[in-house]
């Protein structure tokens, strides 16, 4: 029986010898590297914080202890500790585990995260909620550098020091967020890593000015009313101290015995704490070791070799954006490009190589990005902004305010648009269109493959207003055969021309509607197809036409919620100027879409090809009901 | 002839002395006093800038050195001195000057600003924007120490230090935002400006060194190796030195040689400098020196006596809530409440009088405030957010991801939602139904007066998932007479029983809806009216109601934008269940809408009793027309 089989819930975990933990923490990585090659998921991340996580459990009692796990892509040892080993071959999968903390899971789960940067503000609130209703347990986030990056984990950090509560923050420093950081937060952070200049202040000074004959007295009163000034000699993180943390650290990540004391520690203490921590992304896989961003997020592999089995034949939308805009970048002195800490994800890497001082990585600083952005579009430059859409969501107000109030020409390349799978909720992109069509000034284009994304690259380069354009991670097939055509106006394309019914396809959609074509043929019907590629504003002279040459039923698709996104702009264009039409809007529903393969979840929703053909083939038959009525 | 009367453009001020400056900054002090008193605005922090613009515009070269003002109230000076003190009586007017930078006004606002924390990032994109294109202007952000508390400032900052060019902070620390600054930052700006034992300690220990015997020049040799570390002993702003600035100060901000010769210095300097600037809030005027808060944003008033010479009659929302909170706090030990410092403007300060334990400002850190309060929340407290609508867009990712995606029972606080008037287009709250009400699990609701907003804080405390409420500043007369009742499930509230036309109207829609009801009247029109305080979820049986008995013609009225707001989620009801209803949408067109006073900005944007009345009427012969046709 292995050590790991006897952790049934984290209390068991206590009766273990800590000379034991070494070994649990091997069986651990084991057991993580085997399972996460077959489902994939993140790797390099998980293996960094083994020793972390059993640490954090021996010390404390969780689920009393209450543990916040930043972003949450490291929270697989936590599940495992927490009654979830034997669940973890579904990890990620339709209706098993999921690869972030949730709670529907376990109650050691206590509060969700995925998006980055946002543990301290919700430990605070659970430290300050156990405060108002008289509890003691401890509170504990785990923050990795990459997060400190964000506004709101800064922002935290502000009030942590007022708010006065005891609370330990324990910042994971691998160096890294998904690829290496940047920003003077790292380099601080790299200087006390390798600055033991600071121990040996503090141990020698001290010492040569015990031996001063004389005087060393007077040094020492002085010493002591110097206390606060002193303190930046003595003190590696005084960045924290001043931000009012007591600082512990570094601490060698994988040392159990230190790990263990320095959180007894901080236990004990009872006031704001942070415990620098230094990991290693990757630990123990010669593979993610090596090359951690490569094994941030993996596909099923083969662990003998470290190779992808899994082995699809789409095209990378993020790779043709990189590609493209580094063409581009030759002919357009003024094209420069932006990214928040994701340099390989987004594609921009290519452009990155290419064009070095004309490439930004900002770090995970979304906010920042953006208005930067804005700053650049401002002083005659053309910015395109590379971020997923789900984090994109962070720039909100700064697209709103900063970019189209001024209607300055900023490019929003919005990546991993619409349901991205395996990660889930906290990533589906499914609200971009609803967070950003109302916005003035702005238009939104959507491609329906990847040679159409670069014609709008081209385009939106000419225009002088901020455009945003989104797009999946990956093409398909059908979709990615059709031919595409430069783009010269924002106007719809006519992919078949058919009567009585028109499908309006947004991106995505455009590969489900063809599917849906095939079906509905059968059934006798021939829809006229548009690829809605432009989302706002509406073409409406294709609108206009289409109703003058018969079409009574309007299909709007898109992978969006349906709230506020492009079927309510169509509705409102039909309801204005033409009430005869019926319409069909088929998108998201209004409710958070859980994980599992897109093609999964788009049968659950009712997304696919043959549930979309029977809800068109029903609307007909009750238009033309309907018609008789009339 | 004044010397202010020499100002024609920034230029003009570099023939003066230095020994007149002091003369104009009185002559602009008196100046700005004198309209403001009539024209109402931001007083205080701009009587607090007068010699540190001076400063700016005596030292740099704008428009060709480029000066960003964070948040923006405080341009007042720098539009005086460019140009603009002709037109200054006709500040925060329709039509006239805005109280914020504006492109459209002047080439010396360079970047527009209105909400706060976004000029580093903005001066950041100038500054690498002049790089890349070979210039050599200089770059300069003036941000105040509350802003300084924002996320994004803090992002900027961050990324400053690795992007090493040239540019320079302004940090205008007056201790305040608008209310008196929180956290952290806060506390080490009044230890660097309180805690002179820094200047004494860097004089004295040197000179104590050199005066030890033998041993002294090996500690020199020590201290060169040891100068890193040094650095904190020696610098007040290690903080900022840590971030990669060259930091200078603290300066008295209302002490024009040293203001100058440091700018100069900076100027020189070339390289990321922050200076920082010591200066008092409201400086000059005895009323808005003794309370900088109550004089931050003023209407207009009495210069003798300070006193408020407008006499509006009108009831607060922002009061009505922080009194009935504060009632509502003895019954429900649970409540808590926070805001993003404004706890006068919010009206929260109520609540902080009674049970100080449980309110919290967070300083300007949305996002922080709102997952802080999800923190809470998921240890079964029930937090209110107040903020308000423009600034909340800043926590959209939160609210989604934190709050909406966990179903916690978060209240939001939605204040000065609709148009604001006179602070425009940065300012205007017309987007919160749009970025909330296509997230899952949120309720909206919208009161039609004061006395229904305490009955919906008290069902929101009864409710067990998100809510927000959206109000304006102050209640209007027709419906503050209406009688409210308690509310105990999400329904809308018919106001009158008409016929054929039935009008949903949200909130402050309910007073235009009335005055047009009167008007409607006189064509003989007879609309049914309904409160639609819900937003979402729709009151779907009440629409299946008035569709029943014979109204045929729905408007739907709200103080948003209207694409993705209230009239889209109607247009979807109608569409999916009564294709034979005819529907009006009015709301706040697609376009950045400028300042003004709210009754002219209406006006211009026909949401006025007789555009209304018109519009439907002209609706209603549409529609029957259209019968005689089908």
């Amino acid at each position: 029986m292995s050590l790991l089989d006897k952790i049934k819930q984290p209390s068991d975990l206590k009766s273990f010898n800590q000379q034991d933990l070494p070994i649990l923490a091997q069986e651990i990585r084991q057991f993580i590297l085997q399972k996460v090659s077959e489902t994939g998921g993140h790797l390099a991340s998980n293996l960094g914080v083994v020793e972390l996580t059993l640490a954090l459990h021996y010390v404390y009692n969780s689920p009393i202890d209450k543990i916040v796990w930043d972003v949450g892509h490291q929270s697989y040892v936590h599940k495992i500790l927490t009654s979830r080993r034997e669940e973890f071959h579904t990890l990620r999968q339709y209706g098993g585990l999921s690869g972030f903390p949730k709670q529907s899971e376990s109650i050691h789960d206590v509060f969700e995260t995925g998006h980055s940067s946002t543990s301290i503000s919700a430990a605070l609130g659970l430290a300050k909620a156990r405060d108002l209703k008289g509890e003691s347990n401890n509170v504990v986030a785990v923050i990795g550098d990459g997060a400190l990056t964000g506004g709101m984990a800064l922002e935290a950090l502000n009030d942590a020091g007022r708010l006065n509560t005891s609370f330990t923050v324990i910042l994971n420093d691998n160096e890294m967020s998904i690829a290496p950081n940047v920003g003077a937060m790292a380099s601080y952070l790299t200087k006390i890593r390798s600055n033991l200049r600071y121990k040996w202040f503090k141990k020698e000074f001290a010492q040569f000015l015990r031996s001063v004959p004389l005087i060393g007295e007077w040094v020492a009163g002085k010493l002591e009313k110097l206390k606060n000034s002193f303190k930046y000699l003595l003190v590696p993180g005084v960045l924290f101290e001043e931000l009012g943390f007591t600082y512990m650290g570094p601490v060698d990540g994988h040392d159990l015995p230190t790990l263990i004391s320095t959180l007894n520690r901080a236990k004990r203490l009872q006031e704001p704490t942070l415990i620098h921590v230094i990991t290693r992304k990757g630990k123990g896989y010669y593979y993610s070791e090596t090359d951690p961003a490569q094994y941030h997020g993996v596909a099923p592999f083969d662990i003998e070799n470290g190779e992808n089995t899994y082995n699809g034949k789409s095209v990378s939308y993020s790779k043709t954006l990189g590609i493209h805009l580094s063409k581009l970048g030759s002919i357009h002195p003024e094209l420069t490009t932006i990214t928040a800490a994701m340099p390989d994800g987004t594609g921009l890497s290519y452009f990155q190589n290419r064009f070095p001082n004309r490439f930004f990585d900002v770090g995970i600083a979304e906010q920042h990005a953006v208005t930067f952005a804005a700053g650049l579009a401002i002083s005659g430059l053309r910015p395109v902004v590379a971020i997923y859409s789900t984090f994109l969501q962070r720039a909100y107000d700064q697209i709103a305010h900063d970019v189209c109030r001024q209607n300055l020409p900023v490019i929003f390349a919005i990546d991993r648009a619409g349901l991205v799978g395996e990660d889930g909720d906290t990533h589906h992109g499914v609200f971009d269109l609803s967070y950003l069509i109302h916005l003035p000034n702005l238009s939104i284009m959507a491609p329906k493959n990847t040679e159409e994304l670069k014609y709008m690259l081209e385009y939106s380069l000419e225009i002088n207003s901020p455009i945003a354009i989104r797009y999946p991670k990956e093409s398909t097939k059908l979709a990615e055969e059709l031919p595409s055509a430069p783009i010269s106006c924002l106007n719809w394309e006519v992919l078949h021309k058919g009567q009585d019914i028109a499908i309006l396809a947004v991106g995505t959609m455009v590969e489900l509607a063809l599917q849906t074509m095939d079906l509905l043929d059968k059934k006798g019907l021939n829809p006229t197809l548009v690829n809605a590629r432009i989302v706002k504003p509406l073409d409406r002279s294709l609108l206009d036409k289409l109703a003058k040459s018969g079409h009574t039923l309007f299909i709007t698709m898109e992978e969006n919620v349906l709230n506020g996104g492009f079927g309510s702009s169509v509705n409102e264009y039909i309801l204005k100027e033409n009430n005869d039409i019926q319409v069909v809007n088929i998108g998201i529903p209004d409710r958070y879409i859980e994980h599992g393969s897109i093609q999964q979840l788009r049968y659950s929703l009712h997304l696919d090809p043959t549930s979309i053909a029977s809800q068109i083939f029903s609307s007909t038959r009750k238009e033309k009901s309907h018609a008789r009525l009339s």
